[in-house]
């Protein structure tokens, strides 16, 4: 029998700790967390079920509907939410009464139906309450960025090897697409909401970066079809060009989030000064992001920059604007803190950020890169290695 | 300026009038659609924001967030659920009184921040209004899916090129997704309900199969990552095995589901009789799928058939059994009608159903075959036509 909670004892004792003190600050006495990425986040895994974590310190209880073979003798099995209070009761345990649910990812129909069978006329929401337990990462979670960093990394110091002149954006990408999962890419790109959708990541060449996209991304891309309309559209790589790779860095069920830019043979000088200033941009943040700083201060430092070169129109856009130029990352893309002017964060020990200061040079392309980053006492510590200047493909 | 919305008229107005006849059914004045899966049902395209349909007849009302290069004249700009309501009475148009949400889609949340931007009390859901116009396919539609299933054939009759010996079920997913997206797959799988989670598809080889996993597919395996537990999990493709072969088929923004199983050299004689009988029942459930005819039927007819042969205990899993033999297709992967022992379903012409009857092997591997077909007034017209026999990898 495998064992159903993979992390190690003291490892998952901070991450409940964390859930516990936010749960008891708003008077919840218990949360059931339900969503894929949470459950991960609480064990280790994703299975199918729920976890029913009581803010008294009493040992969690795992709600088990599938797989099967995780039965052990700490999961209870259920098929459906209306066995979580029978069970309690068989138990002699306490009855929830102020209950957190994840009313944030969770489904209207599915919390009505929870609420239903746990007896309760109201619920708590914890969604923000994992949010924030989530943006500071354990130094184990950090060290699994890392892992995802170094063959991210890996990954992109080979891609200068697979271009061929003539070839598409997309064919280009689907050749990184191979780099990355013979690496141990995981593919799975979690994104938090349902309104975002990225399948590997985003290459993006020539104006093409300039078609804005529905989705909350920093760059847009038409893409293949209107029922997915991000990135590559089989845009030819030509000479003047740049093609932005911004692919997938999910290698340990966390997520590095790296860009780097490629010119196809000479591109014009603005280019190369506004890829030079997205590099700049990244290195003052790194050196500005400490803990006890706010998030917003970030993006003025980098929207100064940008304006300082006179380039703010080109900046996280040209016909449509992103409205951050970072985000926190782990077990998804689009996680806290984020870096955008009203950000209310706080910069922490722990964060894991993506800085991704970005320009579309109209006639060009998209310019710059992106990095992660882990905040430290003294700044943020680079985990995305690859060279970042901009890189000729002949 | 780019037309928002990309659907013919006429096949616009075959969508929306079946979600009229389901609102007026329910008593609902209004609907307002929110999910990308949706949007992109209505229009074509997936863009963020609302799309605003009366039950009336008068015309659908498009609030579009972004992409702004969309904002055409029949599109009005929002930036958030609040300003619907102002943007009617600005217009003079009638406020909805009874209207309905996506409550199976939306996040609570969502639903009540909606709920209160709208000043209603109450909500009614359209959630299965929505499915079940989606689950009967208008004959575009089925051109969509068809030509899906052509690329996707056309893929698949490449794999035993793409096959080495010692590679591992990994390499070779990588070589199919590679394949498949070369010939333009649109990579994203899309599920309804965030449990599901799935990347490009499933391969798994020998023993892996028997590994339950956390989704609700058809079949597991272990996954390369706890993160992500499900398909390929770095078994090597030895003599004796079978690797199923169950990779996306999104080339069209509609998914046909496929699957072919491969023997690498010589495989027992028993995963050979599971194997016909899978393309049996597949046979037989096609000539019997028919307008009028329950989906359960269908399910106890594939059931009966692997009884017969005795082998009912390595039906649709082994470990863990998964509880249908099929399921819609289309926008998404798991539409309606279900094709479980306890469905209320009844197949109608224009359903698009996807085929799974799967049987694990123990020390050899999954096999059978997954066809997806069109129901016709004679029985279930195939789409994907690559040969369904094993077919040895040397």
């Amino acid at each position: 029998m495998e064992s159903l909670v993979l992390l190690a004892a003291g490892e998952r004792q901070l991450r409940i700790e964390k859930m516990r003190t936010a749960m008891a600050e708003r008077g919840i006495d218990s949360a059931i967390i339900t969503s894929n990425a949470n459950i991960y986040y609480l064990t280790g895994r994703v299975f199918s079920g729920y976890v029913y974590l009581p803010a008294d310190g009493s040992e969690p209880i795992y709600f088990v509907r599938r797989p099967v073979h995780l039965l052990d003798e700490r999961a209870i099995s259920v098929r459906k939410p209306e066995s979580i209070i029978s069970e309690l009761k068989v138990r002699g345990l306490p009855l929830p009464q102020r209950v957190g649910l994840e009313l944030g990812r969770m489904t209207y129909n599915m919390a009505q139906r929870m609420m239903a069978a746990l007896g309760v006329g109201s619920v708590e929401d914890v969604t923000t309450c994992l949010s924030m337990a989530r943006a500071v990462k354990t130094p184990y979670e950090a060290s699994l960025l890392t892992i995802s960093g170094a063959k991210h990394e890996g990954a992109y110091r080979k891609i200068a090897k697979v271009y061929r002149p003539g070839m598409t954006d997309l064919e280009l990408q689907v050749e990184v697409e191979r780099l990355l999962r013979l690496d141990g890419c995981l593919g799975q790109f979690r994104c938090a909401g349902d309104e975002m959708e990225i399948f590997m990541g985003n290459v993006i060449a020539g104006d093409n970066a300039d078609t804005p996209s529905p989705y909350d991304f920093a760059m847009g891309g038409a893409g293949l079809d209107p029922s997915l309309p991000l990135g590559a559209d089989g845009t030819v790589l030509r000479p003047g060009m740049t093609v932005m790779v911004d692919m997938n860095g999910n290698f340990t069920g966390y997520i590095s989030d790296m860009t780097r830019t490629y010119a196809i043979g000479e591109v014009d000088e603005l280019a190369r000064l506004a890829h030079q200033t997205s590099i700049e941009i990244c290195r003052e943040c790194a050196k500005a992001g400490r803990p006890g700083v706010e998030a917003k201060a970030l993006y003025e430092l980098g929207m100064g920059i940008a304006k300082s070169v006179g380039l703010e129109d080109n900046f996280m856009g040209h016909r449509q604007h992103a409205s951050f130029i970072g985000h926190g990352v782990g077990i998804e893309i689009n996680e806290w803190p984020v870096i955008t002017p009203r950000s209310k964060d706080i910069l922490a020990e722990g964060n894991a950020i993506a800085l991704e200061p970005k320009f579309v040079i109209p006639g060009v392309g998209a310019v710059g890169v992106e990095n992660t980053y882990i905040v430290g006492a003294e700044g943020m510590n680079i985990i995305t290695r690859a060279p970042q200047e901009l890189i000729t493909l002949v």
